[in-house]
C-alpha cells in the first residue's frame, strides 16, 4: 500500500500552452498527480498569462505590477503544481533539448496555432520518431483541419449555439462570462489523454489526439436535440421559467433570487402550501402536470406576487418546509466560498509563492474525491524557469556548465 | 498493429444510471470503445428516459407513443453504443447476480440519490470485496456527504454563481437552456474514471470515485476568479459588449448577429477599415488599448450602426476582408449542422433500431479524434432488456433454464 499520491503519479507531461484552454488541461493533469514540465520561452516573459493584469502583490491585488515577485492572477491560478523552464523553441538548438525531454515523457499537450509545432520541428511526426509510446495532446479552435482562425472565447461560443439557449425568443444573443468555449474543450482535451494513456500502458503504442473547442462545445449542446424538440413544440428559450415544467425557474425576492424546479404533482402540491394557497393543491387548474402547463403563467404570477414581498430566507425557508426543491441563485463571489465546496476542495484558496494566501482569492480545485487516490492543486506557481536546471540536470543529466552554455547561447 | 478500437476497447462497465448526468458519463465511456452494459429496472419500463417525450415513430417525432418500437429521444441519445439487461435490483437474489457481473467488470458507474446503492447492497463497499482492482464512480449532486437534496440542473446552475456570469448589473439571472449543471459533471466524473483505471491497472488496487455536480460546476466558475477581478474593477457583467477589451462583443445585422473579439491594436485597425473609417485608425480617441476602452461605448455604437443596416453576409465579409475576428452568433439548429463538426463527428446523426436516421436529429458525439483508435456513437440505443441473455449467458454463463427462471420470479 503506497502513501496517497494522485492516480496519474509516475506520469510526465511536457507543457507547451499558453492561454487558458491549454493550460487548464494540464492543471488538471497536474491535479491528478502528473508531473507537469511547462516550457516558456524566455525571450519573451514566458506564457503571456504572468503578464495579465492584474498581479497579486505584496499589498494586495493591483492593476499594476509593482515589484518581480509579483505574480499574475492568471498563472497563480494556472500555474499551480507545475515546474516551469525555459526552452527558446525558435533557437535551432533547442529542437535537440525539446526532443530529449520528450524521450523520458509520456504526454506532451500543445494549443499552438496551425502549423507552428510543424515549423519548429516538434509537430507529433517529429516526436513519435523519438518515443513512440508517447500520447501528443493538440487543442486548437477547429481541429487539425480546421485553419488557423481566432479561437477566443466568444467566438467559439457564437459559433457553438450556446448562445441562443439562454433569453427568450428574440433575445438579443446571450453571452456567457464564464468562458465555456475555453473550458470545455480542456476537459475533452483531457479525457482523450486518459483514454490514449491507457492504451499506451496496455500496448506500448502512443498517438496523436486532437481536440476542437467548436467541436468540444457543440457536442455538448448535441446532447439534447434542441431543434427537433422545438419541431413538436418543447421550446428551448423560454427565458427565466420553463413553463412546460411548471411551477420551475428563477423567481425575486426582496433582497435576492431564487430557484424551484417543481414538475411533479407532489412538488407543486408543497409549492401552493409554501405560498399559503393549499387550498389550491386539488384546485382542477393546478392538480396535473397538464393543468399546470396550460396555466404556467398564473402559477408562475402567483409564486412571484408571494415571494417579491419576503425576504429570501423567509422565501427558502417556506420551501424547504414543504419539500420543494429550491435554491438561492449565488453571486459568484458568494459560490466559490460554499463550506462544503471548499471542503471537497473543488475550490481551493490560491497561495503566491513569496506572499502566501491572498484574502478573498479562490481559484479551481480538482473537483473528484478519490478513495484511495490524493488530488492537489495547492502548489504555488513557479516563476518564468525556475525548474530549468533541476529538469535538465536531474531528468537529462545535463551538468552546469553545459547549462550554463546553454542558457549564454540564448536557448534557455 | 490492431484494427481499429477504441481505447478503452477491453474494458466493462456496469451502467446504474438514469436521467441525464450519469447516462452521459456511460455515453462516453462507451464512444472511447468500453462495454458498457445498461441495468434497468424491469418493473418500471426501465430507466425513466424511455419514457420522456417526444419520441421517434414510423412518422417522425412525436409527443406521444404510438408503437412498441418508438423510442424516446432521450433514450436514442444517451443509450447510443450500451447492451442494455434488466435487472430488479429489489429482489433480494438479484444482487447476487449484480456481484457476479461486478466480478467481471472494470468500473460501475451509479448516480442513485444518497443512500440507495447501501440500502440495495451494492455499495463500493460490497463490490470491493467481491473484485478489489474495480473502479466505482458515483455522480450525485453535492457529493459523498452532501445529503439528499434534489439536484436538478436549474438548482445546480443556481447556487453556482454561473446565472449571473451573463447579462448586465443589477439583471435578474440568467438560466441557461443547455443543462451545463448536468453536463459538466460527467465529464470530470469521466476523468476521475480514467484515472482511476490508469492507477488500478499498475497496481490492481480499485477504488470509489466520488463527483458532485455543484462542485464541478462551481470548480470552472472558479477558474476565473470573478470576485477579486471586480474588487479592482474588470467587472464581470458587461452584457453583450466588453468594454475592457473594445471593440469587443456582440453586435445585430439587419438578419442576425455576430460576435467580435478584436481587442489588439491591429484588429482593432482592420474593424474601424471594415466599418469605412480608415481614417479613425490613426485618431488619438481610437490608436490605442487605452483609448479605446476609455471610448468603449463610441466604439461599440459606430460598429452597431453600421452594421444595423446591412445583411450579415456583407457584416461577416467585411470583418472578414480585414482580418478581424468575427463570426456568426448560431442557435442551435445550425451549429450542430456545421459541416466541420459533422465531418469530425463531433456531432452525429441519430439511427433509430427499426426506423433509421430520423431526417433533422442529431446527437453529441465523442469529439476527440485518435491518430490510432477510433471512437464510435454511432450504435441505436437498445431496446429495454435487449441484451439480457447475452450478457448473463456469454459473460455469467447461466443457461437458459436458470434465465427463465430469474426472468419467472421477476429477478429479470
Amino acid at each position: 500500500m503506497s502513501t496517497k499520491r494522485g492516480p496519474l503519479h509516475g506520469k510526465t507531461v511536457l507543457d507547451l500552452t499558453t492561454a487558458l484552454a491549454g493550460p487548464y488541461a494540464t492543471l488538471l493533469l497536474a491535479g491528478l498527480g502528473a508531473r507537469v514540465i511547462k516550457i516558456e520561452n524566455p525571450t519573451r516573459g514566458g506564457d503571456s498569462s504572468r503578464n495579465n493584469s492584474p498581479y497579486v502583490t505584496g499589498e494586495g491585488l493591483s492593476l499594476q505590477r509593482t515589484s518581480a515577485q509579483d505574480m499574475s492572477v492568471s498563472m497563480m491560478v494556472r500555474g499551480r503544481n507545475k515546474e516551469s523552464i525555459t526552452l527558446n523553441l525558435k533557437h535551432p538548438r533547442s529542437r535537440e533539448v525539446f526532443l530529449e525531454l520528450a524521450r523520458e515523457a509520456d504526454i506532451v499537450v500543445e494549443n499552438y496555432s496551425a502549423g507552428v509545432t510543424e515549423r519548429l520541428g516538434i509537430d507529433y511526426a517529429a516526436v513519435r520518431k523519438v518515443n513512440p509510446r508517447l500520447v501528443y495532446t493538440s487543442i486548437s479552435g477547429f481541429g487539425a483541419q480546421g485553419g488557423d482562425g481566432k479561437a477566443m472565447d466568444t467566438i467559439i461560443q457564437a459559433l457553438s449555439g450556446v448562445m441562443m439557449t439562454a433569453g427568450e425568443p428574440g433575445d438579443p444573443p446571450v453571452r456567457f462570462g464564464l468562458p465555456v468555449g475555453d473550458l470545455v474543450a480542456p476537459l475533452f482535451a483531457v479525457i482523450g489523454t486518459l483514454s490514449a494513456v491507457l492504451h499506451a500502458d496496455k500496448t506500448g503504442e502512443g498517438q496523436h489526439v486532437d481536440v476542437s473547442m467548436l467541436g468540444s462545445l457543440t457536442s455538448l449542446v448535441a446532447c439534447e436535440p434542441f431543434d427537433a424538440l422545438e419541431s413538436v413544440g418543447i421550446p428551448l428559450r423560454t427565458g427565466a421559467v420553463v413553463p412546460r415544467l411548471a411551477p420551475f425557474g428563477t423567481f425575486r425576492a426582496v433582497d435576492g433570487w431564487f430557484a424551484i424546479c417543481a414538475p411533479t404533482d407532489a412538488f407543486a402540491a408543497g409549492l401552493l402550501r409554501a405560498i399559503g394557497r393549499p387550498d389550491l393543491v386539488d384546485d382542477p387548474e393546478y392538480a396535473t402536470r397538464d393543468a399546470r402547463v396550460r396555466n404556467a403563467g398564473d402559477l408562475h404570477g402567483r409564486i412571484q406576487e408571494w415571494s417579491a414581498r419576503r425576504p429570501l430566507s423567509e422565501v427558502l425557508a417556506a420551501l424547504e418546509a414543504n419539500a420543494v426543491p429550491a435554491a438561492p441563485v449565488r453571486d459568484t463571489a458568494e459560490a466559490v466560498r460554499d463550506e462544503l465546496v471548499l471542503s471537497r476542495k473543488e475550490v481551493v484558496p490560491l497561495v503566491h509563492p513569496e506572499f502566501g494566501f491572498v484574502e478573498g482569492l479562490y481559484g479551481s480545485g480538482l473537483p473528484v474525491t478519490f478513495s484511495r487516490s490524493a488530488t492537489d492543486l495547492s502548489r504555488p506557481a513557479p516563476g518564468l524557469g525556475e525548474q530549468t536546471e533541476l529538469v535538465l540536470g536531474a531528468l537529462l543529466g545535463y551538468d552546469d556548465a553545459t547549462i550554463d552554455q546553454l542558457r549564454a547561447e540564448g536557448v534557455l
